[in-house]
């Protein structure tokens, strides 16, 4: 079904008058529907005061809409002439950002528009700000999110591999009524948990071990994202537990400040001055968060570099963290949704140092 | 390191001086290192007659090499721009098919080439073609595939779901010594196995169902993919049992005339007129095979419309299907790899009706 109001508050955000939508993510974000196109073409064409348009490999099939034109073309079909018989060859065509160059220099060859542009941040932009329907359901992904935590500390046990923890995670979401991962768990032991690119090994667990779980699942196609460190049987030395409060402070005083029109760049700055100010700034080494929501990723980040301000129904992640390799690699991290007149932190699950095992 | 023997096979088979190419299985083929660039661009561009430029973003690390340049950037450097002082802008240049518009669109506005072609073709058929080092891991993967068949039958007890068979199926392969899946395994019991797009759901066991695992694990980066189709508890009926031996015998037949220089459509056919002559024909709605190597589906498939012919060194799938939903749906699968004088099948698990549970 088509979501019309997203689509109209797509059309309000840029100047072009014809959008050609690629991303999986942007038809199910207008269309409510998944669709797996692998190599083949798939496109949705956005028009103003026109119909839109889903182009689609016959192999596949769209739910009927009656505010939607769907064109099924065959794989012999020529896709390009086909779509070129719905643009508006004497305007400009925005193309979304992943389009593949094996469509897009085709398009350009046979001049279905009088140029091509760059037109997926209307897209991008108007998906950061989630609707209610979105919200609910990034709520239950993260609550389910907090369960599966709970659970997942009971996998860390004598003689236990990163990778043998990492692979009991899908059924712990699978019983809880996720769908799956919204990205591959992290699970680090020791020093590997000071490598924030991490991916677990063989490595086994041992006495006094950090022990960072970053997990999301995935419920009704909304993402989940969080990372708690716990300690494996015994607590954190004095530096490391030092450190480990640092991190958490930096995480939820950014968090206090969070409302609509804050600058993004603030609240990176927040968690990253307390860091920097407890002496281990070099070792909080990437930005403070992302948004996210179809997709673990999405356009919009919480960094030093984005002058861009929060808006109500903007969902994003909050997750500092120190990686100091011979005392503690520590990270925290938390959905927050900005609301109208402050945020919701999305986890509950408690910040607090636990032992664990 | 860079793997100058297959750049040279790339070069011979274009006729472009200038090729940029971003998809990582490309680089991976070329530099034998994986990248992940996520949304940052990445590219390797391979010119006659001079050394090729690796750029990579500063965040991530190549391994050094005297035979390649490699060109870091920052997120706030001006990509396209360092990639237009090594490109020769009075020459055509030729960009992968995955190339995306983010990157491209910006190239061709600074014209950093004379004009922008599809240039990918030549790495693909370069890579359909397996060098003695890729086809030996090919063989591991999929013998560790055969060895992961075996067990996956005893995930098939009363009660089961399909959804908790396929969460097993990770802990076999590590267990095995693969990396992970090749792509998300099909498991479909009944009704379910006639459709060969199914994913595992809720379904529960029955007896006398079909019971289909379509599954491959990855080791050292290289796929396996088979699919075998069992019965539960008991035997398939008269009917089902003929359709499991056409099946059979398209598969067997088809590999039976496999050796260099046979039109892939021809091996199609084989298969085709085997199940049209048996009566099933309108059953069997898909090509007969694709390629694999690195990816699960690579260029080139063996389909009615292919009339490029085998080359020693192809790998790629023989997988005849017939999905008739009142009585049997059912795939065999195996890997082949194509020899200097005939064919070898990369799977040696049986093709006979087993009764399993």
């Amino acid at each position: 079904m088509l979501k019309k109001e997203r689509m109209n508050r797509i059309l309000e955000k840029t100047e072009l008058d014809q959008l050609l939508l690629s991303d999986p993510y942007a038809l199910f974000y207008l269309l409510g529907e998944w669709f797996y196109p692998g190599e083949r073409f798939l496109g949705f064409l956005i028009r103003r005061n026109a119909k839109p348009v889903l182009f689609i490999n016959s192999l596949f099939h769209a739910e009927e809409n009656d505010e939607t034109e769907t064109v099924y073309y065959s794989d012999t079909d020529d896709v390009t002439g086909i779509v070129g018989n719905y643009t508006d060859s004497s305007k400009i065509l925005g193309v979304d950002k992943i389009l593949p160059a094996r469509f897009l220099i085709p398009m350009m060859d046979r001049q279905i528009a009088s140029s091509f542009e760059l037109g997926s941040e209307a897209v991008d932009l108007t998906r950061a700000v989630k609707d209610e329907e979105e919200i609910e359901l990034m709520r239950i992904s993260s609550k389910i999110n907090d369960q599966a935590m709970e659970q997942m500390k009971g996998l860390i046990h004598e003689g236990v591999t990163e990778k043998e923890a990492a692979s009991k995670i899908m059924d712990i979401y699978l019983s809880l009524g996720a769908e799956g991962f919204s990205f591959d768990p992290i699970v680090a032991f020791g020093k590997n948990a000071a490598d924030p690119h991490h991916m677990p090994d063989d490595t086994v667990i041992k006495e006094g071990n950090a022990v960072l779980f970053d997990v999301g699942c995935r419920y009704r196609s909304y993402c989940s994202d969080m990372t708690r460190t716990f300690f494996y049987k015994k607590g954190p030395s004095e530096e490391a537990e030092r450190i480990y409060n640092l991190v958490r402070s930096a995480n939820e005083e950014a968090e206090k400040m969070l409302k609509p029109g804050v600058p993004l760049c603030d609240v990176d700055k927040k968690a990253r001055d307390i860091i920097s100010q407890g002496g281990y700034g070099e070792y909080f080494t990437h930005r403070l968060g992302h948004f996210i929501g179809t997709e673990d990723h999405e356009y919009g980040d919480v960094s030093q570099a984005n002058t861009r301000k929060t808006e109500a129904g903007n969902i994003h992640s909050i997750e500092p963290g120190i990686y100091f390799p011979e005392i503690l690699g520590c990270r925290i991290e938390d959905l927050v949704l900005i609301t109208e007149n402050g945020y919701e932190v999305l986890n509950q699950y408690p910040h607090d140092i636990e032992i664990i095992g």
